[in-house]
């Protein structure tokens, strides 16, 4: 397998507007409008940098995956980093002969994105939750 | 202001050698070797993507700024993002200038490129140290 492009950075912040104002009128960055995206418990803001993105996650709704995340960070932190991959099949395959975890029933979901991704376990990645995605 | 490319995303890792192997054989990336940094007391290794670095941090001798993290963060962690801008100065004033914090004394100073880079609060930036670059 080869990764690719880093795809994004993403970061759960307890302040969606705050975080906005703060990359869009201090940083001078361009800043998505937020979307509501029940499917996944987050609501997302998208950073576009000139070569990447910064992707910010807020919970949404109950049983959101990053509602346990932000009550052990309240000031919000860095979530995990997205690859891009060619083929998500033959990526997992490879990661898993050799001998890496990945979360949940080693099938591909629709991430939010809308694309193939899946997530591999922090333990086998220097602490940091990897995401893989197909492009 | 505005910042521009995500230069670099720094990941301290408890094993570079492991961290070397995971990334260049198992995901295919393009890795570098390792180089001491006895000036900033870190061993670092870079992660060459298409679009953007990854930069593994070890520590280096005693007093190494990412010791602690390491011992809080064994399997290792995210440590930073790096914005690249295009006047450090201005950035820097237009920073305070918004009520934010630098680390240290709020001069710029020499990173471990050799460019001249400023470190922000994270409890100012959603958790997350933020490390800014003028290329």
């Amino acid at each position: 397998m080869m990764i690719g492009r880093l795809n994004h950075v993403a970061i759960v912040v307890p302040d969606l507007e705050a975080a906005t104002k703060l990359y869009r009128d201090t940083l001078g960055a361009e800043v998505s409008s937020p979307k509501d995206q029940p499917d996944h418990g987050v609501t997302t803001v998208f950073v576009e940098l000139p070569n990447s993105k910064i992707e910010f996650l807020h919970p949404l709704g109950e049983n959101s995956p990053v509602a346990k995340f932000l009550e052990r960070n309240p000031a919000g932190g860095i979530h995990h980093l997205c690859y891009e991959v060619d083929d998500i099949y033959a990526a997992r395959d490879r990661l898993l002969a050799d001998g890496l975890r990945i979360l949940g029933d080693d099938e591909p979901k629709i991430g939010a994105h809308g694309k193939p991704v899946l997530f591999l376990h922090p333990k086998d990645f220097n602490g940091t939750l990897v995401e893989i995605e197909q492009v």
